[in-house]
C-alpha cells in the first residue's frame, strides 16, 4: 500500500491525507451539499452505513450525470434529502416525495452552479487514478462534472482508484468557460480539439482526505437488443444512407450524440455492420457500443464526459487503452453538453423519449400524471442546437397498452421545433419543413402503431373540425389516452369501454 | 429622379435595372418562394393588386421577422399560400387554414434555410438606402434577415428607399456563420464587437430589378402603458435592484433582450426613470423605448436586427442619427438570436407569454385549443441560453375571464427549465433552484390573480394527493381551465357552474 501511495500521489504533501473510506465518510455532516461525479461505491456504502447506524445524515446530493449505484444505495436509506442534476435510478424516492429532485438541462447547470443558484457546494468526492506533483487530479475514464465540482466545492475528498491504470493521463481535456461579461468563445471547432489542461486543476489545500479503492466500477448494462430496437436502428440507418446519397450529409456523417439503453445499443450494432467509416461522436455518454466500433476501426474520434461501461466493456477498454487513447477525449459535462459547441459541430443528436405527440412535441422525462423517469439531461440542449435532431422511440410500451404517440404529451421537454425526425419501429417521419397539420398526418401514418392509428386519426380529424386552426387540440380529450390508461390499464378503447 | 439614382446607386451597371414597382411585382410568379425582410409597402401593394386583378398568384412567403403590414396586405387577398418564419398579423388566415404556417425558432431558421429544409428561395426583396460601387447593399435601420436572404435567394429585387438618408452606412455588421463541419466560433464577445462587413454582400448579377420608394415605413405602435404593465415593470426593476444590491448582477446589469408591446414599453419607461446607467441591449427587436433611453444617455450600446418604430420614433431616430450611429449596431437575425452569442454575453432575456403553468412551463404562441397568436421567434433560444430568463405577463386576460396562470399550458414553447423568473402585476416568483412543488407554491402565491388562487391551489393540492409524484398533473383536469373558458367564456368556476 505505501508503494502504491507514493507511486500514485506524486504530491508528497498530500500523502499524509490518506485515510480509510470510513473516516472520509465521517467528514460528511448532516445538511451538507455533496457533489458526487460517479458511483464511488466504497464511499456511498460507508455513507449509507453512517446513516443506517443512527447518525442524522441527510444531504443535498449534486451530480450532472446518472450516478446509478450511488443513487440506488443512498436513495434507499433516506440519506438524500435533495437531489440536484441528472438522475435515473432515484425515481422511486423522488416520486414518493422522500427526495426533492431539482432537474435541470445540463447546458445551463454549471453556469447556474457558479451563479450560486443552488447554494454552495460543501464537499465534492472526486475519483482519480493519480495526483500530480502540483496536486492536480488525473481521472480514469469518467471525467463527468469533476472539474466543475473541483472548482465549486469548498473541500474535496479523493477516491484514489488503483483498480485502474494511470495511463488515462492525456485523454482528458479540462476547460471551464468563464462567466458573463467575461465569457469567451469555447475554442473547440472539431471534436478532438483541445482547449484546456490534461488534468483537473485543484488547489491541494481543498483536499480533506484521500482514500484508496481497488474496486472497478462498471455499470449494470447488457448488450441485448430486441426486435423493436433493431427495427428502429435499421430505419435510422436507411434514412442516413438516403441523406448521404442525396448529398445532404457527408459520407462519414456528422458527429453523433447517443445515450444508453437498448435503442442506442441497437444503433451502435447497426453501425458495426454498416458501410459508414471514420465516424465521429460528440456525446455526453460514451457507451459499450462505441468500443465495438472502435475495435472495428470505424471511428475517427470520439468526445464524451466519460464511458458508461458494462464489466465486459470496461475489460475491453482497459485491454485496448493504448490504441483508443489517441481516439477518445474526455470533456467536462459543461462542454460535452454545451449548446455553442453542439451547434458549431453540427451534431446528429440521437435521443430517446417516453412519448411524442402527433405534432412532434417530445416528453423525455415524465410519465402519465407526473411521475418522473429520468432527468432531462442534455436532451433539450442537443435537440434544440443539433444539425439534425432525431427522436428514437418504440411506437408502444407496456405490451402494447401504451401508445408512445399520443394526441398531446403529458409533459414537454423538447418542443416540436426541436425535432427533425421521429423514428419508431414502424417507420420514419421526416418533419423538416412541415407545418403542424402535415406533421400530424405523417407521424400518425408512419410512426404510430397500427393498433392506435385509427383512434389517433379520429382524434386529429375531429380536432381539425372542432378546435383551433394552427395546431388543433381538444382540451377535454387531449390527455384522454393517458387518462384511459390510468383508469383501465390500457390506452386502447377496448380496454376502457 | 436620375440624380437620386446616380447618387444612391454607385454601381453604374445597376442603374439600368431601375424600373417601376409594378414591373418589379410582375416578376413574381405563381408558386414562387419569396423572401421579404420588412414591410416593403409599395411592393406588397403592387403584388396584392396583381393578385386582385386576376393573375394566379400564390406564393410561399419567408420572413424571420414580424412583417406586420406585409402579412396584413398579402394575407387578406390569399396571395400567401405558405408562410415560413415569424409572423404576428397573419394569424387569421393561418387559423382558418387558408395559409399554411411553418413556425420555427429563429436560432435554427437560417441554418435550416442553408440546408435546404424549405426548398429554394426564388426571389428576395431587399431594402437599401444605397448600393455600393461593387453592388453591395447599405440598408436603412432594418437589417433583419436581408443578409441571409441575399445569400440564399436565386434572384433579388431591391427597394431603394430614398425616404431614408444614406448615413446608416457603418451601423450594420453583416456576418453569416459557415455550416458544419466548417462552422467557426462567432467572433462576438461584447455586444458592439464587429465580425463582418458594414454592407450586405450581394452578387450584382442576382439583381433582377430595382424600384425606388420615397415612403417611410414605420410600424403602427404607440407608447401607451396600462396599470398592469406598469406594475409588472415596477416588480421587475425592484427585483433587478435587489440582485445588484446582493452582488448577483453588475450595477449596469447585463445585456438585455426585449420585444414589442405594452409590457416592453412599460419596462423601457421604468428604466428611463431608474438609476441604472450604461445599459446594454442584445435583442432581436429594438423598440421606441430604446430611443427614450438613448436620448437620456442611459445606454452604452445596443445590438439588434433593426428598429421597429412608431412614426414618432422614426422621426426621432432620423433627427438624432448622428449621435446614435456609434451606439447601435444592426446584425442579421441569425446572429441576434444565436444561442452561442446569447449564452456568451449572458443576456437578461425579457420575454412575454400567453400563459404559464403552475410549474413554470410557458406557452408563448398558441391559445386554448390551438389557434396561433404569433410564432415562437427568438423566445426559446433566448430563454434556454439566457443568464437570467424572465417571463413577463399579466395574471389575467379578457377582463379577468382568463387566468394566465393555469394548471397546465395548452402548448409549451419554453419548458420549465428555461424559466428563471415569472413576473405578473401580482408579483415576482424567483424559480431558480426550486423543485416543481416549490415552484407551484410560489407561482400560485405570488403571480396568480387572487380570483384564481383558490382554484389553482385546490387543483395543485388534489394533484399532490391523487397524481404522480414529481410534477403531479391530473390528466382529466389539467386542461379544465381552458375547457371551461371555451364552454362558458370564463375560466372562473362561477362562469361555468
Amino acid at each position: 500500500m505505501p508503494d502504491l501511495v507514493s507511486e500514485r500521489i506524486r504530491c508528497k504533501d498530500l500523502r499524509g491525507k490518506v485515510t480509510s473510506v470510513e473516516n472520509a465518510a465521517r467528514l460528511i455532516q448532516d445538511g451538507m451539499s455533496v457533489g458526487v461525479c460517479s458511483d464511488l461505491l466504497p464511499f456511498c456504502r460507508a455513507l449509507e452505513k453512517e446513516g443506517r447506524e443512527g447518525r442524522d445524515l441527510q444531504i443535498h446530493l449534486w451530480s450532472g450525470v446518472a450516478i446509478l449505484q450511488a443513487d440506488r444505495i443512498l436513495g434507499k436509506t433516506g440519506t438524500i434529502k435533495r437531489r440536484i442534476g441528472q438522475q435515473t435510478l432515484l425515481r422511486k424516492p423522488i416520486n414518493t416525495r422522500q427526495v426533492q429532485y431539482l432537474d435541470t438541462p445540463l447546458g445551463s447547470f454549471y453556469p447556474a452552479i457558479r451563479a450560486g443558484e443552488f447554494g454552495s457546494l460543501d464537499v465534492a468526492i472526486l475519483e482519480a487514478v493519480s495526483i500530480t506533483k502540483e496536486g492536480n487530479l488525473i481521472p480514469a475514464y469518467r471525467l463527468h462534472d469533476m472539474p466543475n465540482f473541483a472548482q465549486a466545492a469548498g473541500r474535496v475528498i479523493v477516491q484514489l482508484n488503483t483498480a485502474y491504470p494511470t495511463h488515462f493521463e492525456g485523454m482528458h481535456d479540462v476547460y471551464i468557460p468563464g462567466d458573463p461579461p467575461k465569457r469567451k468563445s469555447i475554442p473547440i471547432s472539431c471534436i478532438d480539439d483541445r482547449a484546456g489542461t490534461p488534468y483537473i486543476p485543484l488547489n491541494p489545500d481543498k483536499i480533506l482526505a484521500i482514500y484508496l479503492s481497488d474496486e472497478p466500477e462498471p455499470i449494470d448494462a447488457d448488450d441485448s437488443v430486441d426486435k423493436t430496437s433493431a427495427a428502429i436502428a435499421s430505419h435510422l440507418l436507411a434514412f442516413l444512407r438516403k441523406e448521404v446519397a442525396q448529398g445532404k450529409l457527408p459520407p462519414s456523417l456528422l458527429p453523433m450524440e447517443i445515450g444508453l439503453g437498448m435503442i442506442p445499443t441497437a444503433v451502435m450494432k447497426a453501425f458495426e455492420n454498416a458501410e459508414f467509416e471514420s465516424l465521429e461522436f460528440y456525446s455526453a455518454v460514451l457507451n459499450d457500443g462505441l468500443l465495438g466500433l472502435l475495435s472495428r476501426r470505424k471511428v475517427r474520434a470520439a468526445s464524451g464526459t466519460g464511458f458508461f461501461l458494462s464489466p465486459r466493456g470496461e475489460k475491453h477498454l482497459l485491454e485496448n487503452l493504448h490504441e483508443y487513447h489517441k481516439k477518445v477525449v474526455f470533456r467536462p459535462v459543461e462542454i460535452a453538453d454545451c449548446p455553442e459547441v453542439i451547434m458549431r459541430l453540427g451534431v446528429l443528436a440521437l435521443n430517446g423519449a417516453i412519448e411524442a405527440d402527433i405534432y412532434g412535441n417530445v416528453n423525455s422525462s415524465h410519465i402519465m400524471n407526473g411521475d418522473i423517469v429520468s432527468g432531462v439531461g442534455g436532451a433539450v440542449d442537443f435537440a434544440m442546437n443539433a444539425y439534425l435532431s432525431v427522436i428514437l422511440l418504440p411506437s408502444t410500451a407496456k405490451g402494447g397498452n401504451i401508445s408512445c404517440i399520443v394526441p398531446m404529451t403529458s409533459h414537454v421537454d423538447i418542443p416540436e421545433h426541436g425535432v427533425d425526425l421521429l423514428v419508431t419501429e414502424q417507420g420514419v417521419a421526416d418533419l423538416r419543413g412541415l407545418v403542424p397539420k402535415e406533421r400530424a398526418d405523417k407521424i400518425i401514418r408512419l410512426c404510430a402503431h397500427p393498433d392506435y392509428r385509427p383512434i389517433l386519426r379520429e382524434y386529429f380529424q375531429r380536432a381539425l373540425k372542432e378546435a383551433g386552426g394552427h395546431e388543433p387540440q381538444l382540451p377535454d380529450e387531449a390527455l384522454s389516452f393517458h387518462s384511459r390508461f390510468l383508469k383501465t390499464g390500457s390506452m386502447k378503447l377496448t380496454g376502457g369501454k
